[in-house]
């Protein structure tokens, strides 16, 4: 193999590779007319990516990623070339070598997974953020860290919840395919971090996959019952406010430094405003009071002021419908004016203190 | 006590008088016609800032830091109003109060220091900087985590070490002025990321001072025997190379990747070249040549990579010149062209591997 690609557009495919792969994974570089492909794969997972190059000798071999990723990210150089020099994979600049040993070859993995359709990169990426967030980072059952990924029609659905809360995001897909798998919330938010353009989604046998101009990520789906909003009691809303989720958010936080160590506020809905206030015996005080559109009862739920505000900052920048029930059911959170992404936020109160 | 202030000045400067104490000390504010004053002290470090303000009836309290902190760094608000409300400091705004509770009045520090001289701030925080840094984090003996500030004439020193290597800076003061302290690395660090303009230094029995426009910061001095680099054989230099210290550190840090653990890397010097190389069985081997000035021997020492890198970050964007002797004695680094900051970086070489 000898191979000149440019050093930073290299540099990105290795690093992303390494970072979606467990640690100690070798990458399979290859090089032919196409330019240089880098793959890599354990028994769950397989990633490829593809990166402009210049082939001098067509060529395969499989070597460690650390030092690899390092020296790449490091390199002051426009291009690089790549030449097998007996056991070793060398990088050579000008004044510079760098020699990787080779590894053994590894089968490549095939993957045979069908596109079931494409969705615009952008909205897949920001609906995944809300929705991957709200899934549990550390979970002994894999529902609470997965991210039900379904489709009917042309509408593809976003599902994930860690008991206390579930985000629910409606995207469009741009051709009908079915699809309903659960995939592990931090590749997939890894892969739409990748991603870029047009995303294409993938199905196999127990497997899913996420593609975009240049890459691919393949993944074993996780084995469990599956999320469903149906599951959550939404028809008692008797009270309904609209307000600016970012002046909710920083009231939040102002009173919040005034709650005890649970943190629990109560958000005290009154005639066209909402009031909160906290008390501690050590830091003192606080109350704040903010405009809003209040119709329907006075039901004043409790939340967690951390979750209440990972819940308003899926609406940054929005104004936000709260659905409120009374008792101990959720609340539903939803923009007053749906974009694109159309996005479902339901959390858990608490006991008011 | 009723005083109006710009939120973002006050928050600026209870953030920095908080920073600077240990934690859970209360803050003393105190409003008169010279706007608000913001003191904390414990047994060894007192802390005095200004902040300007409309004092409508003067007076003084002392209340918790960390909720007063924290509230105004999250205030959405041009000006706050501090009202003492019985046993509460309220903070006032249109739509919300925030009260912290009033605690016991601590006997107002007294400072006995005496101004010695002044030096520029820009260039005290710039020095202090790079030796600070070369300080211990965490050392049995005071010596190693002190900075030793030192004038004679209108001549400021300041040196610290870890044992592996010593900075000592000099810069010009703007009056003479005689002092020898030993001064914690940490908290003159903090002190001169908070002074600007024009920092006075000051002392007392026992004690040192940094004072600037709005603020006085004053500590306990370390009871040691002093650093001085008068210790450091500098007889027997035999090689000089002068290069960029930037395109030095860059081919550290690749060839790093490629040493074992201790990650000592050898300078080899040739005729108007350096040479470095490293092999490492798991990731392979590495060599980088870069053009350079050499005269004199041809002394080609080791070092800790990281210790190199972090001497060679002292002299970032300027030509450094290495003053390097034979066997285990300190290679000397200053810069080319001396600026305002003279700069002189003595690191301790290695075994070579």
């Amino acid at each position: 193999m000898d191979v000149t690609a440019p050093a930073h557009r290299l540099s990105a495919a290795v690093s992303t590779a390494s970072r979606l792969l467990p640690a100690r994974t070798g990458l399979r570089l290859r090089a032919d007319a196409a330019g240089l492909t880098i793959a890599g794969s354990d028994s769950d997972l397989a990633v490829r990516l593809t990166c402009p190059a210049t082939s001098h000798t067509d060529g395969s071999v499989v070597v460690p990623a650390a030092p690899l990723v390092e020296t790449l990210k490091v390199l002051d150089a426009e291009l690089v070339r790549l030449v097998v020099e007996g056991s070793r994979l060398a990088l050579r600049l000008d004044n510079a070598r760098f020699a990787l040993p080779l590894l053994p070859e590894t089968s490549a993995v095939t993957d045979a997974l069908a596109k079931v359709s494409e969705v615009d990169g952008a909205a897949f990426a920001s609906a995944l953020r809300i929705v991957a967030g709200t899934a549990a980072k550390d979970d002994p059952l894999p529902l609470f860290t997965g991210v039900r990924v379904q489709s009917s029609g042309a509408e593809l659905t976003l599902t994930a919840s860690d008991r206390y809360r579930m985000a629910v995001a409606r995207l469009p897909l741009r051709t009908a395919g079915d699809l309903d798998v659960l995939v592990p919330a931090s590749l997939l938010t890894e892969a739409a971090r990748a991603a870029s353009g047009v995303v294409g989604l993938h199905t196999g046998p127990g497997r899913f996959g996420v593609s975009w101009a240049g890459g691919l990520v393949a993944t074993a789906v996780l084995d469990a019952g599956f999320l469903s909003e149906e599951s959550i009691p939404s028809g008692a809303v008797d009270t309904t406010v609209s307000l600016s989720a970012d002046a909710l958010a920083a009231a939040v936080r102002r009173v919040g430094v005034y709650a005890e160590d649970r943190r629990v506020l109560t958000l005290e809905v009154g005639d066209a405003q909402v009031r909160l206030a906290s008390a501690r015996q050590d830091t003192g005080e606080a109350e704040e009071t903010l405009k809003a559109d209040v119709s329907g009862g006075r039901t004043s739920p409790s939340f967690q002021a951390r979750y209440l505000l990972d819940a308003l900052g899926a609406f940054a920048g929005e104004r936000v419908v709260l659905s409120i029930q009374p008792g101990m059911r959720a609340c539903v959170l939803r923009a007053a004016e749906v974009g694109e992404v159309a996005l479902t936020y339901y959390l858990m109160p608490m006991l008011p203190r």
